[in-house]
């Protein structure tokens, strides 16, 4: 997706470690005139997949996910990331390794919200190492849900998240995939 | 707020201790085209102020946020609860109590998305005690933008939340407000 890529080389800022700041508009800040025409690349994508439900995880998924809904009149749930006292009952779970945070944590969707009948679509804002994606994964094949695939806004292709996801017969589609960044010599996309 | 009112009685589950669930379209599970409802409310209620930023905090109030931003045509910016290696530089920051986790803890806003010209609006999906919707006042003012006031989904009237920010000189308008609510009387709106 061209406008992706532009902005983030026009607004990314490359640090060391591979970190790839979009802040300004992705996952801090949050462009929705930016994320409008994510979701409409994604309902070309994944628009005859029958999708009844966007699967995303806290917290910075979450947006590009609900502006994304609304071009496939379906629901959006989002993983939460600690068992809260709000959530009571039986909830399907899962382990995420944070690289970010350096910490594993559980991640949680309630029973009530992912069935054997609903056609899922995973939406997240970066792909990395995937732990975030497989986690989802795993959530929606516990619940016996079908897998359409994953819309992911920026996948880092240096990293090894894609292909394992791919391997595991999931379709992944990253509407900016990186191949390879430097402070010195930014952003190279695939 | 007729339409959300509706949906509470109808979809929302009153538990023991205070606790109203409404898990299934508003803060788990999300319904984005009730969130289309919300926004073009905040919209009229809000549309005349000028309003250059729309702030949030994680992770409830980010999707309810987004769908509304798209009416005010400005960006979101959430304001985040753990310091990641992700945020570097300078940051405003605020502590909040959380009464449903039970602990405290800091949010932040990175000082390159909140300047003395934004004039902000704030969103969120609950007001009970007002311990998070101070912490965000206190990161505008200490930003020196304006706040332009304060838009939220569900408001417990009958906790102090409310009266304590509007006794601060702050305008909150609330899309359903609950003055009492028992699991066997169920929800009645002020």
């Amino acid at each position: 997706m061209k406008l992706l890529e532009e902005r983030i080389r026009q607004d990314g800022k490359i640090r060391d470690g591979g970190v790839l700041k979009v802040d300004s508009f992705l996952n801090h800040q949050m462009d929705v005139s930016l994320f409008q025409e994510i979701g409409r690349e994604f309902l070309r994508l994944f628009g005859d997949c029958e999708v009844t439900k966007i699967l995303t995880i806290e917290a910075s998924g979450i947006g590009i996910a609900c502006v994304t809904a609304q071009f496939f009149h379906c629901p959006v749930i989002f993983a939460k990331k600690n068992k809260t006292r709000n959530i009571a009952g039986d909830v399907y779970t899962s382990k995420v390794e944070s690289f970010t945070h350096g910490k594993v944590y559980d991640i949680i969707v309630s029973k009530d919200f992912l069935s054997p009948h609903d056609r899922v679509l995973l939406i997240d804002d970066f792909l990395a190492n995937g732990s975030a994606l497989q986690g989802l994964i795993s959530l929606v094949r516990d619940a016996g849900a079908y897998l359409v695939g994953a819309g992911i806004c920026v996948e880092k292709a240096f990293q090894p998240g894609g292909e394992m996801i791919r391997n595991m017969g999931v379709r992944v589609e990253s509407l900016a995939r990186i191949k390879s960044m430097s402070v010195e010599g930014g952003v190279e996309f695939c």
